[in-house]
């Protein structure tokens, strides 16, 4: 059984997958050892990584690469089954720092340093946060002034608050800086634009203008060197511009393909999806190793007894402990398969097949790319958003799950609870990518409307005076009237929720255009409101997501896929019962019936759940921990195959 | 105003407060040293602390104890605002090892050791869960054997899982310790009872019998020395029995003033409390400094422009950000008040005054006095559990709050949340706490129920059959038209719940009465149930006892504490609202009107949040961090006083 679950969700990088999953047979790192061991252990597994050349499979076939963009993600992801530091270090590197200079650069970075910065001969970092600026890196304070007399570059740090932050490889390894700074150029600014800065000497010195200083212990991720960067007159030739989008002239004349500097800004930012998505994917694949510990624990600790047997009740059988773990597996297995879903699109858009200067959203690109590239920038942020949510509260769950062993580093997941915890806020903030969704939401709504016809207008015009879509076509009275657990009937539920949130935000929204109003103030009125109609999209995109899967699957575990999906469903209209309560979606008895339905597939999902984590494909060697040796103990007692249930039974 | 605040929140050990917070200033620890330095500077705390006589004040005063249990355990809670590792250390030397000395030994215990442990030259620690059995330790599986002939018990770990685990104190420090086992003689078996062993001489080598091992490395608590104890064959004298609730006679006979075992067990462990409550206080503390870091962070950092101004917002400001912090912080005040108002009961509770042998729950105390017992007991299991998640849940929120800058170590939420991660699960972990609080609930609901006279039982009987308390009263349809911002109504509601809940799950526990059923089946259905039943006691509990706080409070602060209520009343409200729309007793516009109310309630605090959190009165140099640098430029450019805002408007 686990081996067909594990084909599902191997998907369609399956054999990317294996083939990392035996390379890591050879890898055995240690958090535990001084941050400077650690770091240099770290290193060193970086560059063992470009040995394999697997790193190579992401970029440019022109340049030796690849071209599988999907494969090098769904590589990074299983990196979550094992050291995360190496998994965030190694996506500092190819990821952050690769992907701006294959995205952002042209055929003159491309040629000078493609091929090392794959080779890991040529090592860089992502210089884009500042300690003033994080989620607002539009006004990000650092400057690069053009000096058309010797064509350069000026970088320097006007301010504290325009230091490099929290930059991965700045401490000790980097020698170049991908730095994003405000282009001047004849005493105008153009808005903040990628430049290629080299920070260390090869012998590993700071170079000139550059200081460099450690940011020292985090709570964890150890084994990556966050540094921080000051300028002070670093000068750089015109050619350290990455110039894919924008250029300046040998004469200090500035051109860009795009007009608007917001437009382009986000453009550049864009290409750089990859970077989320790849959290997204290793918040995940840590959450299923935790589930996978606290599962396996919780199948054979016991404690407390059967007043009627006397025999001491295993934990996973209490229905306060399957609560705590099983419901998150179910939202695992949706994340997993949304994420699937996403890495798949991101991979059929940056295709290389269009030469060397192809990729995301090219200038060149047709507008259906553009809106394609749109789509996978909103649903990168809201699947890492809620995966990462997920991550930590889950982690947190299993930690809990394992009681006083689950404390204790010998266990792994106090690593894995530390590693994970900086997945929230970095890569965007959760809270900040969610309202960049809701925002997304929110003008496909308004251009939706602009291509309505007259009636359609002024149908809609009375929808946002009066009522809800749902309402007008008397759907919310049949919605009441559904089986929670029927697969189509949640569906419905997550749309209606969908809907009514984004209609709703959007009547609340028109207000702000009105001239004279408190514009900040409507907005943030609204925030938990906006916040919450991203937040349904997801819900609703991630439930697609796992449901095609489930369709897809093969028959032999489709059941019991359909009945995970079933808990995942009514977890999360479970969550947000109160609002369908209140906006008339659901009867009493209808919102009664998705904490009993919770209970119930709880109680069906049980006799499963070892498979449903041995599905997820961890290398034992990397599970192995003192809390699983209770389990040997079960092997030699009883054999621990269980008869398969019938799923049918509870479906 | 802060001044004010935190007058009424130091409360009845103000006195105590101040000289811990004065005493702390010469407190220097260091976290990120290795673990065996950092637990030597932890150890060497400990006897600092012992010189200061501080932790005498707990103890008999007929043996130079200063008798304030109370105070200091209001002292133990300001570590928290230091150092976790210290405050668990001294905690276990203090509190756990010091407590089963005083409370299960009788006179030959007190004159020998005492004055020792009291003074820090006999160090301890306290031997009870074991690597198979920690929640249930009733059923733990060391033995101690009387051997009738040499007058001698002889301590035994029969079986693997009979290890002694996680024990404070074990792996470097402790010489003596207080270790749990099954007591037997004549071959019969008397249940758990606590006795002195000797494990390590004075040159620190582990005696003959025993086997000491280190559990390495944890999430946090570091300085904390815990390691795991394995008994072969040790021998004690028949006088390291702690024989305060049964004796074993020269000639093997056992006796006890307790007649059933498991009341003697739960007994003995009841006067045990203070761990518990202590446990709670430190989460408490921990998250007050977590939310000072955070708070004070958002009320400097900006980002983003309001569109109005082009001036950047200060993240406070916005209604997602304060809805991260603010309800925290109002229900932080209320479990602060809740702690309070728990040690002052167990403080009335566990007087000196009767002599040496008094004590908690004495076997001549009054059955007032049992009954007060069993309360405390179930308020400090109930406010441990809600405490100790909250600190959880809190402290991660404001580790998010401060983004990347949070997941520094330099800005010490990262130890905060590695700290008080374990607090969930340690003193009992939480659910199976909520499941003694409810189970107590249940015994005293039919208690009361064996109380009533005939026309009280057919009317009980009747209600147990047909409907509820609130409903046979018509209260619900009043509950329905209440403002939920009203305290009244607030707490009609809590009330509502909690007898709601606790009325049918009594019901449904009746079945697993009938002979035949499957008693372990009924519970389990029921255990969501049941522990959602425990959790509305505690909240309706905590909200009295910061209600009542409120009232006594000087005028100056009452209306400010009074919206500080309102706002925990809200959040706990709106957190179960779905369930208050299940079972009638809120309107769907009553529904909504907890969620504005606490954007209401959010702005209404935003002023005064810096005062909110200066109120905790934590002494700057236990909060200086880079996170808070941004406030020294606030200060130079802007004076951050603000004009006192008139709460009426608001209230």
């Amino acid at each position: 059984m686990s081996s067909v679950l594990q084909t599902v969700l191997d998907g369609r990088w399956a054999a990317v997958r294996d083939e990392v999953r035996a390379q890591m047979g050879e890898v055995q790192t240690d958090p535990s050892l001084p941050t400077e061991q650690y770091r240099a252990q770290i290193a060193g597994y970086v560059a063992e990584l470009a040995k394999t050349g697997r790193p190579h499979q992401g970029f440019d076939p022109a340049y030796g690469g690849g071209g599988d963009v999907g494969g090098v993600v769904a590589a990074f992801q299983m990196l979550g089954h094992g050291d995360l530091s190496l998994l965030v270090k190694a996506g500092v590197q190819w990821g952050l720092f690769g992907g701006a200079l294959q995205n952002l650069g042209t055929a003159r970075h491309h040629d000078r340093y493609l091929r090392d910065m794959m080779d890991g001969t040529l090592l860089g970092c992502f210089a884009m946060t500042e300690t003033g600026h994080g989620s607002d890196v539009q006004h990000l304070r650092t400057t690069a002034t053009y000096d058309a007399a010797t064509q350069e570059f000026v970088i320097d740090t006007p301010e504290p608050g325009a230091r490099k932050d929290y930059i991965g490889g700045a401490a000790r390894d980097a020698r170049m800086a991908a730095v994003f700074a405000q282009l001047i150029t004849g005493g105008t600014s153009h808005g903040v634009h990628c430049f290629l800065v080299p920070i260390r000497s090869d012998a590993g010195d700071a170079l000139p203008g550059v200081t460099i200083t450690d940011c020292g212990e985090k709570a964890g991720l150890n084994g990556v060197d966050n540094g921080r960067l000051v300028f002070d007159g670093v000068r750089v030739p015109r050619e350290a511009l990455l110039n894919r989008y924008a250029d300046v002239a040998e004469d200090g004349t500035y051109s860009s393909s795009i007009e608007n500097e917001t437009r382009r800004f986000f453009t550049m930012l864009g290409t750089l999806v990859r970077g989320r998505i790849s959290v997204a994917g290793g918040a995940g694949t840590a959450t299923q190793k935790a589930l996978t510990l606290a599962v396996r624990y919780g199948a054979t600790r016991r404690q407390f007894s059967d007043p009627a047997t006397g025999e001491e009740v295993v934990v996973l059988d209490y229905l306060a402990h399957q609560r705590k773990l099983l419901p998150a597996l179910a939202t695992s297995y949706a994340l997993h398969f949304a994420q699937e879903d996403l890495v798949g699109r991101m991979h059929d858009l940056q295709k290389f097949s269009e030469g060397p200067l192809a990729g995301p959203s090219s200038d060149t690109a047709p507008v259906q790319d553009e809106q394609l590239q749109r789509d996978l920038e909103t649903r990168a942020a809201g699947i890492k958003a809620l995966g990462t949510w997920h991550a930590t509260a889950t982690i947190q769950a299993c930690r809990e799950a394992a009681g006083g062993a689950g404390y204790l580093s010998e266990n792994l997941l106090p690593q894995l609870k530390a590693d994970t915890d900086v997945f929230t806020t970095f890569e965007g903030d959760n809270t900040v990518l969610l309202q960049l969704v809701a925002k997304t939401l929110l003008s496909d709504y308004a251009r939706k409307v602009g291509k309505l016809d007259l009636l359609g207008k002024v149908r809609f015009a009375a929808d946002l005076v009066g009522g809800e879509v749902a309402e007008r076509t008397g759907a919310r009275s049949l919605l009441r009237r559904g089986d929670v657990r029927d697969r189509a009937h949640q569906r419905r539920l997550l749309v209606a929720r969908e809907e009514h949130l984004l209609g709703s935000l959007a009547r609340r929204m028109r207000a702000a255009l009105k001239p004279g109003v408190d514009q900040f103030a409507i907005f943030n009125a609204a925030q938990d409101h906006l916040l919450e109609a991203a937040r349904a999209h997801v819900d609703r995109i991630v439930f697609d997501a796992f449901a095609d899967a489930v369709d897809r699957a093969p028959s032999t575990v489709r059941g019991l896929l359909e009945l995970v999906l079933t808990l995942h469903g009514l977890s999360v209209l479970e969550s947000r019962r109160a609002w369908f309560l209140e906006h008339g979606y659901l009867t009493v008895s209808g919102s009664k019936a998705l904490a009993s339905g919770v209970n119930e597939l709880c109680a069906a999902l049980r006799p499963h759940a070892r498979d449903l984590v041995d599905g997820f494909g961890i290398p034992e060697q990397w599970l192995a921990c003192p809390l699983l040796d209770g389990e040997q103990q079960l092997t030699t007692e009883a054999p621990a195959e269980e008869a398969p249930a019938d799923l049918k039974a509870v479906g």
